[in-house]
């Protein structure tokens, strides 16, 4: 194989790749790659969901500004995230626990085995991996979490409860703050006016990052609370940075503030739901 | 033909096209087609200059947060930007004369014809287009400009010489405020770097966008003066935007100041040069 190529509407992406690493079809279509320009490259059901060199992008935005919202986060779920690149980020926050609910075991296996962006954090002792449908588990859910992350794939028939209106209103009775990936508002329109539409708490904010191996590279990120304000002030944000003596790739306080200052064209989208 | 295939550096980005409408081999090869999700494209040795669903985001951030740090923009010069859009943005800030310098006449005559981006920018009486080689001009210039707009195609033997030391000098000597695209720091770093190591101004800074058509996304401006400051103060260029009363698709003034947050490797990379 020469190039890897995932369409979306009337463009794609093309991957120069090495050789395949692994392959195996169950719940999801799971296929690893050796990259000549991203490192080993993780793709589900034909849409790329990481490459090594550009994973940092969307793992550190996805979690750290929910986390660095919250004063003391300290219970954290995280929903999917098979790879492990989102519990990697949320452990350099130094929780007590992290719930991670990852349906499908085989990505998680095939991660850590040819991949390995996880640092280890999957066999971190304060993490606890459940194999178990996202939605069911935070409908049946009795506990409390600080901060839920939802590092969901585009909505497949695997995770497209993951967009709906139950599924965020759970999540809301049970978190101080929530985070998902929201797609792509440029490439993927219709995705992103669902999760707009389904994803109601007191308190909600559209983010952007860029993801160059994510449609067309602009990525997206809602966050929500019922209880909590959205922390965008400053020094409050580089004070908690400090304090936690994080690092990191992509992420500083500085881009936390400014990745919610969206281009008029999308602010005026989001004003519309 | 069914798609355009544009290759970087071990990925490539494929549009879906309808049919081509021009194409000329002159100064450049310069193709225009109609796409199928992204309007009309123009492609200058096989390169996408420009889509008409995305170009807004390029040309407003390559125009408006200079023109939004002059605190009266009354002449301007365009280098390059055949195809009008640049022309189009500096206009919505009135000012009384602007040059245009391109050096290839075939690329304005296309784009006026198949595209018309420019929406009559190129006719305005206010717009005096001198069709030759940007370095040239700015080498023998006697005049001052309030500020100089370098929008040039990737490095290429028509465009190699807009990245030189030697132009960026002479752009710094007759203008108050100096702006040039900046190429992909991600996709594309040596030209990147290249322009980091010749843009040697008193003040400069780095701030990015996106540009879904360009390569991979994430795409960068290099902003520098001699005698100014590079103007980031939110109040000041809010008090500007709403006294020149400008509609945007994709600018605001929040957008202009949160284009300067780096992500933390990019800013890394700035430091060093």
């Amino acid at each position: 194989m020469d190039w890897f190529i995932e369409y979306y509407n009337g463009s794609a992406l093309m991957i120069k790749v090495k050789r395949k690493l692994f392959e195996k079809r169950s719940l999801q279509h799971i296929q690893i790659f050796e990259t000549v320009d991203f490192g080993k490259m993780l793709v589900l059901d034909g849409k790329i969901q990481l490459t090594e060199k550009d994973e940092t992008f969307y793992h550190e935005m996805l979690v750290h500004p929910a986390m660095f919202m919250h004063e003391y986060p300290s219970k954290v779920l995280v929903i999917g995230g098979g790879d492990g690149g989102a519990v990697r980020e949320v452990l350099k926050h130094e929780p007590n626990e992290v719930v991670m609910v990852e349906i499908d075991r085989d990505v998680i296996e095939a991660c850590r085995k040819f991949i390995g962006i996880d640092k280890g954090a999957l066999n971190d002792s304060r993490v606890n991996i459940i194999n178990e449908d996202g939605v069911e588990f935070v409908r049946n859910a009795k506990e409390h979490f600080d901060v839920i992350i939802v590092d969901g794939t585009d909505p497949n028939p695997v995770s497209q409860s993951l967009i709906s209106q139950d599924f965020y209103s759970c999540c809301g009775r049970i978190s101080d703050y929530f985070v998902t990936q929201s797609q792509s508002p440029f490439a993927q329109r219709e995705y992103f006016e669902a999760i707009l539409r389904n994803a109601q708490f007191e308190n909600r904010r559209i983010y952007i990052g860029f993801v160059p191996t994510y449609p067309l590279g602009l990525w997206s990120y809602l966050i929500g609370s019922n209880t909590r304000k959205i922390e965008l002030d400053l020094d409050t944000i580089r004070g908690r940075f400090e304090e936690r003596k994080i690092e990191t790739v992509y992420y500083t306080p500085e881009v936390h503030v400014s990745a919610f200052s969206l281009p008029k064209w999308l602010d005026d989208l989001v004003k519309l739901f």
